[in-house]
């Protein structure tokens, strides 16, 4: 089986890592930086469970996709529609494409964007780049995939690999679930560059949160969503369970980067205005998160 | 006429100097860097229509309060209890104390700490402290007090010293329309440390302002608070006007100073929860420059 991934980032280098780890050909696609690194040194994996220079193949160019049976897209929400016009003309007509990204309509747009089916797969896990082809892993790394008459194999080859991959019938919702969570924690924690432990404890801090969650809810809801859990347990929890945590967005503001905050609560903010629900705590996170973008 | 600015800060310094230089008595009670530097230099006023060094008293003690006809209060909201204790023993019997501050209720908290009557001034200047004894300038200055037997005295004294005065018979909704402004304006520019002019330009910024207007309408108007204008009009105008203006939140919130902020959107926080009307926008702004202070 070769297994390509495409924007090998902090997510796309744990699940291609773990995938070659087990014996897979693995092709990453990813910065040239961490294509030198990894091609000289192999990717460093240091996980919870292990530490490890793991021997994958990498490239700076989707065309390495050639071939592969099973494509990982990683890429960036804002980067779907380009990722897939970049990987369209290397993908074998039965390569089966998933999408592991934030967000919940990523997988439609690459499908709408490929003309073929998209497996879509919510993704928990933590990780972060320690520098070129330096992979962290601080926990976690479950997937939910949909299902699909690929589903049951795709589970196995990832529980081989020692990712846990559970098939669902409601993947929609388990990606709203994650998304209302994202949509709390990511911007929060950009705009005020600190960790969820730290911001929960701010005052009225919580009861915004639950605006936001409500507000998230009630978009979902009117979206004809099934949330598989109860959103604002889940807020609560990751507060406890993700003291040091700092988002990706964070990250990406501290690195003067585009993030994906469009995807976050600027998607709340459109689906509600598309389905007449009004989002003021979404609208006024993504409004200040895109002002810090810009400065 | 004995004259006193209690909390000399950027407003208190040029009303003191306006007054003190129209030949009336004047003492500041300042930080020690600013009285040093008044003790040895005299007051430097940049205004927008001279430069000049004004002879003026100044002193850290509010001891030297003894004997004012007039004290002007221009401490931060925070602070006006602790204000109120530290003057009460200097006061005359028939001094009349002005509070010349942000937030709406400070001349009331003055009254009830002092036991006596405190007139509330709405203040429309743009100062700043350049340095030590040093006042910039940038704009506007008038006051809008409230009715009481000694204001046409007090509107007479200031017109003398070139600072125009009206006389309202709403002066708490015109308090409150300038609470509105702060309450749009002073949060998002100390979140993003961006001047008025930039923050308008954003996504989504305009309907949150509208959000943070609205919010506050409904609470004042549920206090039974006449509002003289129309705040959304007065918003607009802010961005037009002070494109290049900086909040003094934002100057706060750089210099690792307390802010005003719980006397401006935590203010129509809890008096929306006093009155049962929700203010999602004004708890999320409050919650996230409590959060940047905290840091």
């Amino acid at each position: 089986m070769k297994i390509g991934v495409m924007g090998a980032g902090a997510v796309g280098c744990y699940y291609g890592g773990m995938l070659a780890r087990s014996g897979h050909e693995v092709v990453l696609v990813a910065r040239p930086a961490h294509v030198e690194a990894i091609e000289r040194d192999g990717l460093l994996m240091e996980t919870q469970t292990f530490t490890e220079r793991v021997r994958v193949a990498a490239s700076k160019e989707p065309a390495a996709l050639l071939g592969c049976d099973i494509v990982l897209c990683c890429i960036k929400s804002y980067d779907s529609d380009k990722a897939a016009a970049d990987m369209a003309p290397y993908l074998k007509p039965n390569a089966q494409v998933l999408s592991l990204q934030n967000g919940v309509d990523n997988a439609e747009r690459l499908q709408r964007a490929l003309g073929r089916p998209v497996l879509p797969a919510v993704v928990y896990v933590a990780t972060a780049m320690a520098g070129p082809g330096h992979l962290l892993h601080h926990g976690r790394g479950e997937l939910v995939i949909g299902e699909s008459p690929g589903s049951p194999a795709i589970q196995s080859m990832f529980a081989a690999a020692g990712v846990p991959v559970s098939i669902s019938d409601n993947v929609i919702g388990a990606l709203w679930e994650k998304l209302i969570v994202n949509c709390v924690y990511n911007g929060l924690s950009a705009i005020t560059q600190l960790p969820y432990g730290r911001i929960v404890q701010g005052a009225n801090v919580l009861p915004m949160m639950h605006d936001i969650v409500d507000e998230c809810v009630a978009v979902c809801t009117a979206d004809g969503i099934r949330l598989p859990g109860d959103p604002w347990e889940n807020t609560e929890t990751i507060a406890r369970t993700m003291q040091g945590q700092i988002s990706s967005t964070a990250m990406d503001l501290a690195r003067h980067k585009h993030s994906e905050i469009d995807h976050l609560n600027g998607y709340v903010l459109a689906r509600g205005e598309a389905l007449g629900i009004a989002t003021p705590v979404n609208r006024a996170i993504h409004a200040i998160v895109r002002l810090l973008e810009g400065r």
